[in-house]
């Protein structure tokens, strides 16, 4: 540690407290309470302890540092414009302001030295983990003796809210089993909440409770201003590599301001124009200007540069000697972090030949492990239902804290950190993270799938037990509205293959698309293959949704358009429809997202607008049919809960039969408006 | 406890047992190992500790039960048969079948004695916390010296799978920190999960754990067949008066099964026809018939009939002595429990002349605070937003652990628990709950306001900050699909209201469905309080959509139509619009769902077919417009992540403008093919 005085840090430490004070004065919105109360540890870690290059915000071995409480943003804008990243000081005057490099809350992809988006509270802990169990897996697969290429740190500071979080709970349990060594994380306890007092809710031992998820725990009893002992707790969380440490920092929101500090309306509010005056009197600071950046704090801060710039350069000479060595690893490695895929990794989908039937779910199951032993940074795994979900990589080994290489996470019945979890694995980039439950769970993840679609994530998800066919699991577990939720998130591509073969295609969509996160919807009950020399291929899936079979000859007077286990179900009423002499189209739509990205020459293709007799089958919510079925058609869906009984009773219960589909067709066809405007419209 | 000789303890264990695992066996399909390792303690709680009548499942006094671990659901339905509920032996016999009693998990409201559905694990023990939550309030508003008329316990059997969810952590601290004495939980610690041993993801100290959340915790070591040790336990449990207990008792999955006890493999499936044999032999059972119900079990069990009785008629004479000396309060008791509403309670939402521009949040705080006075029993709050989410309740004190009477519950910043807590406050009955976040934060409680959907309960959400008018916090913190996932939800009231004339209505219209949840959304900013002297009353509300205002005198030729804050921009667009000489029609639809519930003339009259040129105007994702607007209409919505800045200058580039409206609406007009069909089909 270097020597500084006294002085130089008070005023590198106020320099933080002032700028959250008067960006949030000037947008006259945020968050200045928390930036205040952290600002010592954050001006500690940055200068002391954090490895990190200003000019290089990408360097792949640098410490990964995550702000949980994302409200504190100020903080993490004032450090990176600080030490010297892409961000200027007039950044930080346009703070929250529209086209700004300095949003409200930090988002990943948008500034530079952001390492992950936070603001929904607990999601940055467990991206934390993610990031550390990355970081643990990628040192076991490249690492050789004398030579350590991954090996780098997680940081991550996280509020009250936070610890209060389901998600961080669970992310923090798993973290503890995992015996995650090199995640430190802070814990903010400032003893305020929005309504008040930590008390009011939460009178917990976290101390107690992370030691009993295995974590070491260092409390910090000072006033978060105490460098030392900060710098000591530090060091003795380096140098514990057994468990993850919390060092839990008694902090004080509002640090410095005479009415507020203490108080829950230092959190979420400007303090006011002569509040900030008073502060800055009160911890002997210029009132005039505001956003001051004493030379000294900035020259300090700005040391960085340097030492980033140094520790780059020599983890850049090791890294070269690592690869003179091992060129093949050093290749790989490469790949890895550019996110790109091993030459021909998908050659062994091209020979799959399926034999149903078969639940898609097996179907993936058997893809997953044709194409894994192509990949060495394919990892994920299950939230404790990796036999139901079938998304086990046979014979590449458990990831457990004493076999950190193995690529099959075990998440444990914890969705949320499951999410939270791929999130931070995939910001770390190295790895191909994947994760799996019923898809009635993806509701217990939603906001972390949300995340991964707004950071562009490539997060790939295994939902089975797609519908009410799971069958005798019964309404608590028969998804009904989740596909037009998931549907609805932008970015978020969901497939809903339609039998073995699509799905050998939806896994191929899934791995190639590197923009963000997809969702693979699967049955659990078996279902026919589709027989490939009587229809279309099943490459169509990449298109969304594509003409599976015709009437030939005839110009369709009927569209039959279907997703998933409802495909087979509308080719065989397509059929017997046909035997009565109507011209059918059956439109195999299994991806709305891939359809919507085709041009719209080849949308109105499949779906030729002039062709309005149209029926969506789908064993789920109709919500949002209305869009491809259009004012004139009609939709088969589940309007309602689900009940407990064996599948094909269920299905058949709730329409999902060739006789019921039919008749709703052949009554369509028949509606004499809907025929005269139909005729109106072709002529 | 009445003395019963051990092979009678052991013959009515065994007899719950092989229910079980027969059940499973000839439905082919289930969770045998639970309820054969829970058997004792199944037997114990409901024979020698548990308040019930089996001939009168809503004794409002009765302890209640909650099966967290819902896959063990044969242990809850042997239970109900044997202590004499109305559930035949045949109902067991139809276990997992169409139509049966006793579907593959446990659902409230469809087999006598379950008091909640669970399955999705975590949720039944947040509803334990939330029916002591109840109990608690209802025994401080209610109970008089001498007079204990609310005075029951509440328990729980979680799993491991409990354990872990996040929810069940937030629910935990929370009932800690509240202090609820007369919570009991039992930790079915048995080993194994899913995927094989819990170690693999789950080395946790649960008692410590337990322990820091400021509960009891008990451990039973033996191998949860040592029923003394089981009773002492639950003894001590019940004299602790000042924490929840938390007792941990070490079962075996499958017990007695002699290959599969212990083992992930008597998880999930059947155990199968020789094991099950073998078990019988290994635990002295008759391998025939199966369904066995010795009759001196059933005898043991059936006095269960006797003891509800007698403990019900104590009750009630309790109750009567009370109901003498406090007629008032036991009226008041009685409508609780019953759920119908004080007569006149929305008298002062009709006196209620608001002021603008309002924020719609403020609006409700200011309804919730007008009718607060009426009730007795309305009790709720946040998330830890309490300030922004106004649904504070004014003088009406917090609820404490040692202030058991407040009314306003401070849930910490534990969405999902909140949520588990909700469905249990309601499932008790007494109260009515509502609970606070932002719009996005919904996400987190996703799986909660699907049970109490599932469930019919009267739940009431506010959700505020509702749009990507809520400004500078950013695209973590604005809504874009939300509304589209929770619209989905079946059963799921969802009201997005234009301004505070018709958050008024909302409120009244939340109150009084009593059949399931209800969500109102509602905005962060401020909006016109819409003058309805120059429109329709806002009753229209009550109806999910309506017109608002049209051109007089004329045929509409265009169709606005929008909720919430964008409601005020339609007015604006079509006065805009008129002056140019259109004939516009502005639809307010705050409720999908109450609109489809109106009849087919009602709504043909508010969006008669034959205008198709319509145009739905909602910050929000517009996933599932389509239904309103037609394949000719367009929908002004978000398909994007929003962005951070002022509400004002989002709203604006995003295209929420008159301007952009009014333009999109004469391009629409203009459009050739659509004029020219809509003077098709309007001749």
């Amino acid at each position: 540690m270097e020597g500084v005085d006294q002085d130089l840090d008070q005023l590198c430490i106020n320099t933080i407290r002032f700028l959250a004070a008067d960006a949030v004065q000037k947008a006259d919105s945020g968050h200045p309470g928390t930036p205040m109360g952290l600002a010592p540890l954050g001006y500690l870690l940055w200068t002391r302890f954090l490895k990190y290059n200003p000019k290089n915000p990408d360097w792949p071995d640098r410490d990964r540092f995550v702000l949980s409480a994302g409200h504190a943003s100020m903080l993490l804008y004032s450090l990176l414009y600080l030490t010297g990243y892409d961000l200027s000081l007039e950044e930080i005057k346009r703070f929250r302001q529209w086209g700004s490099k300095t949003p409200g809350h930090p988002e990943q992809g948008h500034t530079p030295g952001v390492e992950t988006t936070t603001g929904p509270l607990g999601q940055g802990f467990a991206n934390g983990v993610g990031m550390a169990i990355a970081e643990r897996f990628l040192a076991a697969r490249f690492n050789r003796p004398g030579h350590f290429i991954v090996d780098h740190h997680t940081y991550v500071i996280a509020s009250d809210g936070d610890m209060m979080e389901g998600i961080a709970s669970e992310a923090a349990s798993l973290a503890g089993n995992l015996r995650l060594g090199k995640l430190i994380c802070f814990y903010d306890d400032n003893h305020i909440t929005i309504e008040g007092s930590t008390d009011l809710a939460f009178c917990e031992n976290v101390k107690r409770r992370f030691e009993a998820y295995c974590w070491q725990v260092i409390a910090v009893h000072d006033d978060g201003n105490d460098l030392a002992a900060m710098s000591e707790a530090i060091q003795a969380a380096q140098a514990e590599t057994e468990r993850p440490s919390l060092i839990i920092v008694r902090t004080h929101i509002g640090y410095g301001s005479p009415h507020k500090q203490d108080t829950a309306a230092a959190h979420g509010e400007p303090l006011g124009e002569e509040e900030v005056k008073l502060t800055k009197q009160n911890l002997g600071w210029p009132t005039e200007p505001s956003f001051y950046v004493p030379d000294p704090a900035l020259a300090h801060y700005r040391k960085a540069i340097g030492r980033g710039k140094e520790a780059e350069a020599g983890w850049r000479r090791r890294f070269e000697a690592y690869a003179l060595e091992y060129p093949a690893l050093a290749e790989e490695w490469r790949r890895g972090m550019d996110r790109t895929l091993p030459e021909g990794w998908d050659a062994a989908i091209e020979e799959y030949r399926p034999e149903g039937p078969l639940a898609t779910r097996r179907a993936f199951g058997e893809v997953l492990n044709r194409t894994a032993p192509r990949f060495s940074n394919l990892i994920g795994g299950s939230a404790d239902l990796a036999p139901s979900t079938d998304t086990t990589q046979k014979g590449m080994g458990d990831f457990l804290a004493d076999h950190p290489a193995g690529r099959n996470l075990h998440f444990g019945v914890r969705e949320h950190g499951m999410g939270g979890i791929l999130n931070g694995m995939a910001l770390h980039r190295g790895v191909i993270p994947y994760g799996g439950t019923f898809l009635i769970f993806s509701d217990y993840m939603k906001g972390s799938i949300r995340l991964a679609a707004l950071m562009n994530l490539p997060v790939i998800y295994i939902f089975t037990h797609d519908s009410i066919g799971l069958g005798e699991d019964g309404p608590t577990h028969q998804p009904i509205e989740q596909l037009a939720g998931l549907r609805a998130i932008p970015n978020l591509t969901v497939i809903r293959p339609a039998d073995a073969t699509e799905t050998a295609v939806a896994w191929r969509v899934a791995i190639a698309r590197r923009e963000g996160p997809a969702a693979l919807v699967l049955t659990r009950q078996k279902i026919p293959v589709i027989d490939r020399n009587r229809t279309a291929p099943a490459e169509g899936l990449e298109r969304g949704g594509y003409i599976l079979v015709e009437t030939p000859g005839r110009r369709p007077e009927l569209i039959l358009i279907a997703t998933g286990s409802e495909v087979h179900l509308a080719l065989e009423a397509g059929r017997a429809l046909e035997a009565e002499g109507a011209a059918v189209r059956v439109v195999s739509m299994p991806s709305w997202k891939l359809f919507e990205r085709q041009p719209l020459t080849y949308r109105n293709g499949v779906l030729p607008p002039e062709i309005t007799a149209r029926i969506s089958i789908e064993a789920a919510s109709p919500f949002g049919w209305e869009r491809y079925v259009g004012s004139e058609g009609i939709m088969i869906g589940v309007d309602r809960f689900g009940a407990s009984a064996p599948s094909e009773r269920v299905m058949r219960e709730l329409g999902f039969t060739v006789e019921n589909v039919a008749a709703r067709a052949r009554a369509l066809l028949k509606r004499p408006e809907e025929a005269k405007a139909r005729r109106r419209r072709a002529s």
